[in-house]
């Protein structure tokens, strides 16, 4: 099957990258309005980017009903920060109540039952709950296709600190076995990481 | 454990990135140089970003030997065109191979044993074994951090051809159990998908 995004419905082309690019880490990102109501979402085109400066990034799209930014996009532009959480099988529950899109002025934290923790540098809260949170300062926000249904940002994002829960480490390094993080697949479905298998990488031999 | 990036060796910083942005899809991205030798290499700082118009972006970083560009930068910088092909479980252990850092007029493809395939729109070939393959024209190159070790690009494609192989699908729709995607987590571990589980997501609900 050969798909032309130019005269292919943009719906089909959405599902042919979510089924495939797989499994995707789940960013779980905490921000604040400038009027202070928290904010709590899951994003799934999410990836690291660079260690010097640390950077990582990820791509809200416009809410697909209306083509509205998202409350993480709005509030980001305005404060230039938010915080990076990671989800874990433990989390994972409330992780997906965060993803309801409730109005502006409800906080996720409040709904969900979950505990705002300080951040050391930036305004919005950490999940106190999440094993290794990212704290971050806008580094750049490139729009993306139409300012409505279809657009989306790439927020970058650069690292100012970075909390490890100890429960999470086995001498000194996080252990996926402890942080059992979960991916995102295509649809509703998840995937579990403790079905795990080590490949060594060879280095080239002049013959 | 609070790591502040601005204080800390850089290794240490990108371990507790790659150790926690988990876990991560793998972009095996073909390319050719203007002098045709084609290239192949994996990079899992990669994500899917919005579907109008069509885009992805991965990150490959700078050689750590030498802050060097890899093959797949320089190709790409070149040729403004390259393929995205995904990895299954049938073809980790070729990816894996892909990964050692061959000389630049090497092909991986050659060295390692896969087809390369004509892609329809760019010129960079598609790896035949792979069950999905994206091609992709240059979006946007964006350098972030030194011109040398540490620094890595941002390379956003817009992809203008998707191919799927008929048998990863089931009535018409990529399934995963078909796919069996593999995802990347720290040091030199994989995790397959196959532990998968459903959570739906509720929509908001006036009081």
């Amino acid at each position: 099957m050969i798909v032309d995004p130019a005269t292919t419905p943009r719906a089909d082309v959405y599902r042919a990258m979510i089924r495939s690019i797989l499994p995707r880490p789940i960013a779980w990102v905490s921000s604040v309005a400038s009027d202070g109501v928290t904010n709590l979402a899951p994003f799934s085109f999410f990836t690291a980017i660079s260690a010097d400066p640390p950077t990582l990034c990820f791509a809200p799209g416009r809410r697909s009903i209306d083509g509205s930014k998202k409350d993480t996009l709005r509030n980001i532009e305005e404060t230039g920060e938010f915080v990076v959480n990671i989800v874990g099988e433990d989390t994972a529950e409330k992780m997906n109540e965060t993803a309801t899109d409730y109005p502006s002025d409800i906080s996720e934290f409040e709904e969900v039952g979950l505990t705002p923790a300080p951040s050391v540098v930036v305004k919005a809260p950490r999940v106190a709950e999440s094993p290794v949170n990212f704290e971050c300062r806008k580094y750049d926000i490139i729009s993306i296709g139409p300012d409505g249904p279809g657009g989306a940002a790439l927020v970058i994002g650069e690292i100012v600190r970075i909390h490890v829960a100890e429960r999470v480490l086995r001498e000194g390094k996080i252990d996926p076995a402890l942080l059992r993080p979960i991916g995102r697949l295509g649809g509703m479905e998840y995937t579990r990481t403790r079905d795990r298998f080590v490949m060594t990488r060879k280095k080239f031999e002049n013959p």
